[in-house]
Order: structure tokens, then C-alpha cells, then sequence
């Protein structure tokens, strides 16, 4: 079958043909029909420090997709959940069950977990093993936006995380494609005012389709002024930080209201310079550290949103390459001309 | 000026001629706009035996109201949070600040609470002094919508109390005025399943305009059957209950899922069999007791929601009579084709 | 192997032998040490209504035990967790792993729950099997303990659950072994007041063994005129409600502050008249149905309570039996004198 | 009256006849008999840039202290909840009552907060007159021990914020007095380990006096790694930073375990380099500024916990002095041999 492998060190991936993966007793098969790039996809085609240390090629990229069951093996039929033909996505983080986080409702944070397209391999590719545990039926969504609750997952966890979002202010900093989710997931959620910014003016259109009141640009913005004006001075309820730059933290926590909520998704590739008297301590600020989709209460919100209506992240995709195309998609995201992309990998 | 008394015990109320309110230090004397006629109004009326148990007549009646500032006592004019002219509205329950319960953060639980209306003279009147605490700004809210907020609360109160609206499955069993609301509300924070049910057809109508996804009558459909039809056999995450009748309360019980929440607000007037082996205790439930609206955490929430567009109340207001018209007020009321009534009282 | 067996519909129960149980593949056979006697075991000797409706005999009883590793299954031993040899203790609710309940964090709630000595046998008997995911590590803890960290689960899991136990009021109304844990949990858990009820005076005994501040008897006392004297006439902020009778659920919603909670793990035979308004509503109270232990959240809290010295179950410990007076057990308990009996199985 | 003023700006403080303050009409004239010396006192004695910014003297410090009632203001009398001769302590925060934090339940986030002996005059005195709101009785407890509640209810919001306390492992950072308060806090709460740290040997002393289960000094020990050791090499539940240092930030952060709790207090008085990717995202901590105390939630936890017995801070006091030892007072503290320190000031 076709796969996106990344080879060995070094920067780049290529279209090989390798075995279909075996099926274990509790795996299910999956035809992948769509499949997301990522910004973690962008690293392993950099090679990266990250992905240096931590892949070991070769290895088939990718952990965000949809596709169409095709076998299951002996435990995962058993269960009588899922059956041959069904159109499924799947959590790409394989835990291990047995640790604390994973015994305590804590999966997310598994200290074993195992990610594919990154640990194993991924969804680049005509088919992907998958634990039964870890599928889910579209039940209606299209195969397209199956591909990407992955990241759509990652944006409802750091919304919602802390609770209290219907009639609540909320800033979202930074507007690549989670930022933008976010954005819809925050309307979505009856957030009364929800602000945007990010550089990238393209981005910033993408916000305001997904629903933001306003968007601001720092580059020409006061962003922390304007926020301010719109809350009466008191700063917003909840900041989704979506940067993962220092300078966006530093305007997070100025951004964020006396007990308010930062709940930070944006992976920094460096350390931040905090003044954890006056942003955090003084101000009672909560911050929060958002990995992945809480297992799987994350995903049922995210179902039932898609499903009702409520949120439609389809505004995000603009654009979708064959899987031949990967260089290409990793173009057009570097590009930052990019809001989600698509790969259209089987029917 | 004119008001609206109850002169002594038996049914009705007269419209009579009485003095301004006094106005103390922390007071603020407030032209009565609109205000709002309640059920609670209708046990007044009607003199039942609550209504026999805790009103000392003569007294002026209405808790629901808007207004506009005419004169502050000094220490009210001394905080320089409002002035003469605002447009405001209030929270109607006034309350100790000493107890425990004001002490924690739960000023809606008083031990020693107030009602406008009900235990001192209320709002259905030419004026009214209120402590300036309980007074808020309408602050480009339309001074009809913020004769309804005390109502409107009950309804956000009921909705968001549990924290985990956005995305999940919600039954507002009972829809009058609070149930309309509340089946906005749930909408507006992101329900992805709002389903309703009355045996009013009038009502259900109000509850469609709401937003309601479906409505149901028991007196001709199954609820709890549709319901779970609705929720994959499950029963849904929230249930509002509005109707405070035995049978409602069943209902209610049947229709949540394992771990779901029951918030009552409901008011009885007779007890209920409930089976807690069956219907709390097997199934993990939640059951809330609402009162009032929380202070003032609800009110902001409300406000926000109203402003930003989330949630409009407006649908559910049925009918319009000036000060002199209570009788028929009551009379549509009673009749059951009335949603939301409303006094037109000063200008 | 030895096993009392509920042979058939009728009271009683016979000591047996049958064959010791298979071992599936992700299964661990458990050669049982000790083994408690339950409530519920009463009933099944009873052969009550709800009994007759659930079990299909025959059938080992027994669901709270701990033991020693004797044989695992081969995907249960690749986990490499557990080996022979292993001191353990097991949660008796075997769950599905598939619905909602079990994927969002409450398998508890699992709408497919079997439960051991219930639903399929037993661990009254000399081995049981059980699956790996439901097998804990004592890691210290006594087998005797071990043996009853299913009912003192119940007791942390109604204790905890509300999260405000420091420095609060608490009212244990019933104290049967699950009573006199609840005690000892809020006492751990750093209750400023227990207050504690029976009408059983050596019960009383046991609560006071275990902490409790005062204990009331309602055949004498009035147990909530104390309870309010006890709170400056506020009352308490949790009721632990283990009686199930309707005039222990009254005591219970008259017993909690406004504002309080009321977690509910006593199983009512009968139907309670309950007053919504004045007992919940109007005090905006909670009340939460405690199902079972959180998987495995409450298993964690209590084996930390346990190996830190905080809490010690063994006071409630009274009586033990070898396996064949299973008959004198069921006798000590029915007689009302006996706290928590243990059936000493091997060795 | 006598009162320890900071005369100007520079170091040190004097000991000054100063005019008993004026008492308006909701306040209370509250005599002194003890008080707490804080290190923001020894701040405000160094002179540092913190008190250089914000202090504008002549003032009177202090902010921590018990008294005896002398006189009632015409409302705080008619409130008639305190009476003259009623042994006292306050929150010595006086916020607005009217911003949104206040009016949603954060009091102690108030945009407007004024401290005494900070921004006000304060409990350093013979007398200090308080709104009538922020007093408390102490209802049995000695003057000392009321005298020293402001910082005991720092520890006390530390520990229980977040809830999970019972049960759980904790790790103090930090044995000055607030840390030391910290240890018997969660012990008192349930918690199963609580670890403490401090480069301070009479510090470490008095943290095993307060039930610290283990001490460590990070000059000697490998902190992190010993945690590591005793929580199964997961780390901590909750981490309470009482260092206010960078080296501190990051032990906390690297002792918290998966989806744990870091509770900020120490105050740093310059910036932290903080690896947010590494030790809060990929973790899935949640950080927690903690500012003065919840009003008042705090206090009537706190009271209860002392009242009980299940909480005494009496080991922690190690020096007494009168009002005119102040200058010794700041040197034993200084000197890093002392633990609370109190003024013995009235009787």
C-alpha cells in the first residue's frame, strides 16, 4: 500500500509502498479516505530538534483521519460495536490503561502514551491499524471533518476546560487552524464576546467566518488595550492560548481578567519570561496545560456539537492535496497562507 | 402614587392610591417602568395557603421590574456607581449578608431573605426604593426585557447550574414563561439536544419559537419513550424541571441519564413518591434545588447573554397591560394562553 | 473447590463444591483469603423481591474479598502489572468499557455492570477469576482489609463526592458498617464536626470507636434539633444518608444547611414522600445517588487513606467465620449486633 | 495611642503617639491585643521597591491581629451581630463590594482591594478601626491564634483549592510560617503524604512539627528525584509554592505529577524562565495564583479547623514581643530562626 514514510534523519518525507499492517486481536483495520496535516507533521518534515529526539524512522507519518473499516481482528468483533464498512475516525493517542492518569479518568495524560504518525506507525497511508478502544463512528459526519477532530478535539478541550463559558468573554491568541475551531467552538458555547488575533491576515479572515465579534492584529493592534475597552477594563474570562510564543503569554496573562482562566493548547519551542507576582499570583490567575482530547468526554461534546449543527469547522479546510501531494500541503501551511489542509487519501 | 395591594386576606388585589417609598441612606428610589406578573402573583391573587402563610397585607405586590433612577440616599450617591436617570432593574431578593450562606458566596440562600412583593412592598407601583446593592444597570438592555430578568435568571440559573451545558443533551419539562426562557438559554449555550414538553399547546409553541428542537405533550406522547429514542436509550444529560407536579417529577427522574443532573425549580405544592433506589441512587443522579438567581453571578451571565444576542427573551412575551389592567393580567394567565405578561407602568 | 452456592429460588445458601473457574485470556484466578459479608448477601439468603428478580441460581455468592494470584491469563500476564504470588483486592463490578457512562470517566454508572456474587459468581468460594483491569495490588494492606475495601469504597465514595469535606459539618444517618466507615472517612478527611445516628446502640459504639464527635439515637433523640444546635441552627453541610428509610431521608433533607448536600448511598425498599419545595428547593439543596466506587478514582483515595495510617477500617471489623459458617454469619448480622463480618477462607 | 508608623520613605519604622482613628457609622473600634509580624511587614521596614511604589506614609503597620471590641458605629450596631467587649480578628482586605470579582463571589480579587498597614492604617496600635463586614469573633479562640488568621487562611486557601485534598499527596515548598501552616492544614484535610522543603533547619523543624511526613533541604537532597521516589515516580497531586523563587518554580512544576496542581503563593520578586511546553502543557498541570484568603469561605473553613482541634497553628509561634520590640521583632525574622512572630501589644 501507499504510505508517507518519514525514511530517516533529516528534513522531508516520501511516498513508498509498504505492507498493509497486521491486524491484532483487539485492532481494527481502517480504508483512511481523509486525513489532516498538522503543524507536528511540519516538524517531522523539518527534523526538527522535537523530531529528532523523538522519532525513530521509518516511520509512517501522520495522526489525524477518517476512513472506512475494512477487518477487525477476532477481540474487536467480539464486541459487536463495529462492524466492516462502518465510516470511522479515531483517537490517535494509545494509552496504556494502567498508569495512574489512565486509572483516575486521565487518559489524555497517560504517562505511556503512544501517538501514531509519531511513536508508531500513522495515517498517511491506505490503511492504519487501529485499537478498537480508540475508534469511533462518524454516525453521519462526513468523512472530511472525521479527518480533523483530532485538532477540532484539541480546540473543544481548551474551550470548554474550566466550565463556565456560556455568557462568558473569551480571547483567542493565535488563529492557525485550532485557534479557529476554537473561535466556533467558543460561539458555539454562548460565549456573549469572543476576540481573535493573530498576525496573519488571512487567519484573522478565517476567525471571523468561524464567529468572531472582533479580531486584532499585534502587529498593529494594542491588543491588551482593546481587550481591555471591550471588558470595562477587567480583561476576559478565559484566554485559549494557541501561540505557544512568549510574547503571546505575556499578552495572555495581561489579557485575562482578576480570576480568570488562560488555558494554553500553542506549543512553545522556547521558555517564557513570567512575573508570576503581578500576571499570576496577585491577579489569581488559573493557567492550564491542554494536551490532546479528554478520553472520551471530549469527543462526545464533539460529536453532539458537530452533529446538532451548533459548530461547523468546515469554514477552516482550504485546501486538499492528493496523498502524493504532501510536499505540497507542507507548502502551502509553511506558506501561512493555509487554514486546515486536507489529504484525499481513498474513497 | 398608584400601586397595586393586597388590602387584606381573600382573593385579589386593588389598584390605591399610596405614598412614595421612603428612601434610606443605601437606597435608591427607582420610577417604575415595567414590570413582570408572575405565577407567584397568581398565588398572591388568588390567596392560596402559602400565599395565607407568609403575606402580612396591606401590602404592594411585584417583584419582576425596570426602571429608571430618581433619587439615590447619600450613601448610595456616595458610591457614584449610578446616578439619577439610569436605567436599571433588581434583584428583588434582599438579603442579610450576614448568614453563613451570604458569608460563602450563596447570598441566593439567605436565611433571613426578603422578597420584594412579598415580604415588603413591591414593584407593581408608580415607585419603589430598592439598597442600591441589589440594583443593576439595564445598560442598553430595553427596560421591557429587563422587567423579565428576574424570571430570565431563574431560567439561566436552572440551565447553567452543573457547568457542562455546551454540547450536551437538555429536557425542559414544563414551559411556562421560565421554561420558554430556559429552553433559550439551553439553546444559546450550545445544548445540542433541547427537547421540551407541556400539555399546553400554546406553550409548546413558545417553546418551538425558543429554539426547542422538539416538544413534546404527555398527554399524548410518551415523553420518557422519546426521549430516550432521542439520547440512544440513554436519557439525556440535564433535566430542567419547571412543572413542580408529582408526575413531572417522574418524568424528570426517567428521562436523565446514569450520571445526569435533575435541577428543580418547579415549585410543588404537594409531595411526591419518589422510588431513590430506582431513580437517584442506581442511576448516580444530581438533583438541584433552585432558588432565586445567584448573586450575582447570574446576573451577569444573563446580561451578558442578552446583550451579545445570544438569548432573546422577547418571544415569550405575550401580552401587555397598563397598572390598572392586573385583573386581566391574571385572568390570561390563569386561561393558560399567556406567556411572558407584562405591566406597563411609567414612561 | 468449596463455594456457598444459592442453589435455587428460596432462603438459604449451601457450602458446595464446584469446579474452580476458568481463566480467560485477560483474566487473573484469585485463590481467595478473606472474604466480607454484605447487605446484600442478606437478601440473596433471604430470597426477597429483589433478590428472586435478579439472581438466577445457582450461583456462588460474594462480591467483596481479597486473595492471592494463583494463575494469569496470557494477555493479563502480558501486562506484566501482576505476577503469582500477589497479595490483591478486586472492584466486584465487571463494566462494559463501551458506553457513554464507561467512556466519560463514570464506569461506575456502566449500563451493562455485572456484578460479582450478583450476576455471575461469586468470591464465597476458594478461587475466583477475575478480569486483570479489576484486580488491585494490596501493596501492603492486610488481607483483611483488602477484603472489605468494596464497602469502605462505598463509604470514602459517599463521603468525598462534593469535594468540601476540610473543615466541614457532616451527619452520618445510619450506622451499619458502611455507616462507621463514612465516620472514620470524614474524620480522615478533616471534618470539623461528625455527627453520627442509629438506633442500634452498639452501632453507636462502632461510630464513636471511629470518630464520630456525638452520636444521636432517634428512638431518644432529636436528631435534628441537635444537629441544628450543633450548627447554630443552620444544620449540617453533608448528610451521608446509609439508612434507605423514608424517615431517615426526612432527618436527612431537614438535617442539611441551605445550601448543603445530601449524598444518598442507603438502598430504600420502599417509595419516600418527599416535600421538593421545602426540602430542596427552597433550601437549594443537593442530592447525589451514590452507585458503587469510582473507577478507579475512589480505589486511589481510599489505598492512600488506608497504607498512610489516616483511616483504619479494622474497629468496624467484629466477627469472623470460616467459610462453612457462612449460616452463623448471616445470623450475627441479621441480629443487629455485629458491625462488619469476615469470612476467613484461606491462607 | 501607641503605634508603629513608617514615618517616611527609607528603612525602619517608630514606635509614635498617634490619635485613636475616627469610627464611621458601619465600622468598629477594635483594641488591639495581639498581632502578627509578616515578612511584607519586613518589606515595608527594608523600604524594597514593592513598599517604595506603594506605600504612602506616615502610616501605621500591620496587618494581622485579634482584639477586643471597644466601640460600635451607629449601622454596625444595628446590625447587632457584635457587641462591646467581643474578642475579634478581621480580613484585613477591605475591598469595594461593587466590581465584578466582588460581585461574583472573588472578593479577594477586588479591583479596588485596600490592605491595612499597607494602604490604610493599620493593626500595629493600640487600636485600628474596621468596617464592620470584615470582622469576625473568634468565638473561643484564643487572641493569639485570632491574632495570626490572616496567614493561616493564606495556608488554608493554598491546600483546598482545587478540592481533592483527602487522600492525596502533597508537597509544601516553602517552611516559612505560611508553609509550616501549609503541612498541619493538609494533614488535618486527609492528605495521605505531605513532603516539605526549606534550605532553613529550624524551618524543616517546625514542618515536622506541623506533621510534615518527610522534610527535605534542596541544599542536601535531590528534591525532585526524592518525590519522585515517594509517589512511584508519578509526583505530587498538589504543589503548594510558598518559595516565591525561580529554583522553586521549576522544583514545583517538575514534583507535580501528570494533570496535578501547582498552588502559587510565595510571591517572587523577579521573573521566572518557565519551559511552558515541557512542564505544564505536555502535563497537563493547572496553576494557581492564590491571593489573601476567600471572603469568606476561608475564614469559616479555617475556624472550623481550629475550633475542632483537627488544625493547630500554635507550634508554628517561636517569638513574642511587645509593641515597642518591633525593631527585635524584624531581626529575629530576618535572622531566619523564628517562625511566627506575634506583638503582645493589649490585654
Amino acid at each position: 500500500m501507499r504510505a508517507i514514510v518519514k525514511t530517516g534523519a533529516g528534513p522531508g518525507m516520501e511516498v513508498r509502498d509498504v505492507p498493509v499492517p497486521a491486524v491484532g486481536a483487539s485492532d481494527v483495520l481502517i480504508k483512511v479516505l481523509n486525513a489532516g496535516v498538522c503543524g507536528t507533521d511540519l516538524h517531522i518534515w523539518e527534523w526538527d530538534a522535537w523530531a529528532a529526539g523523538r522519532l525513530k524512522p521509518p516511520l509512517t507519518i501522520g495522526h489525524e483521519f477518517s476512513g472506512r473499516i475494512e477487518k477487525l481482528g477476532e477481540d474487536a468483533a467480539a464486541e459487536g460495536l463495529l462492524k466492516i464498512g462502518d465510516l470511522v475516525t479515531a483517537e490517535g493517542h494509545i494509552i496504556c490503561g494502567h498508569c495512574l492518569p489512565c486509572r483516575t479518568g486521565n487518559g489524555h495524560l497517560c504517562v505511556r502514551t503512544r501517538i501514531i504518525g509519531v511513536d508508531r506507525d500513522g495515517a498517511f497511508a491506505d490503511y492504519i491499524a487501529m485499537p478498537v478502544s480508540n475508534v469511533m463512528l462518524l454516525d453521519g459526519i462526513a468523512p472530511e471533518i472525521g479527518a480533523i477532530m483530532d485538532p477540532v478535539g484539541n480546540a473543544v478541550h481548551t474551550v470548554l476546560e474550566g466550565g463556565d463559558v456560556p455568557g462568558s468573554t473569551v480571547f483567542v491568541l493565535g488563529c492557525g487552524p485550532i485557534g479557529c475551531f476554537a473561535v466556533g467552538v467558543a460561539r458555539a458555547a454562548g460565549a456573549a464576546l469572543v476576540v481573535a488575533s493573530d498576525f496573519n491576515l488571512r487567519r484573522l479572515e478565517l476567525a471571523r467566518a468561524m464567529g468572531a465579534h472582533e479580531t486584532l492584529n499585534p502587529g498593529q493592534d494594542d491588543v491588551v488595550a482593546r481587550i481591555k475597552e471591550l471588558t470595562r477594563g477587567l480583561g476576559v474570562d478565559l484566554v485559549c492560548e494557541m501561540s505557544g510564543h512568549p510574547a503571546g503569554h505575556a499578552q495572555a496573562f495581561a489579557a485575562a481578567r482578576p480570576g480568570g482562566r488562560v488555558n494554553m493548547l500553542g506549543t512553545p519551542s522556547r521558555t517564557t519570561e513570567v512575573d508570576f507576582a503581578r500576571d499570576v499570583i496577585f491577579k489569581g490567575l488559573t493557567l492550564y496545560g491542554v494536551t490532546g482530547r479528554k478520553m472520551y468526554s471530549t469527543w462526545n461534546a464533539m460529536a453532539r456539537f458537530i452533529k446538532s449543527g451548533e459548530f461547523d469547522p468546515s469554514p477552516v479546510v482550504t485546501h486538499r492535496f492528493p496523498l502524493e501531494g504532501i510536499a505540497q500541503a507542507v507548502e502551502v501551511i509553511k506558506d501561512g497562507q493555509a487554514g486546515k489542509v486536507i489529504l484525499e487519501i481513498g474513497t
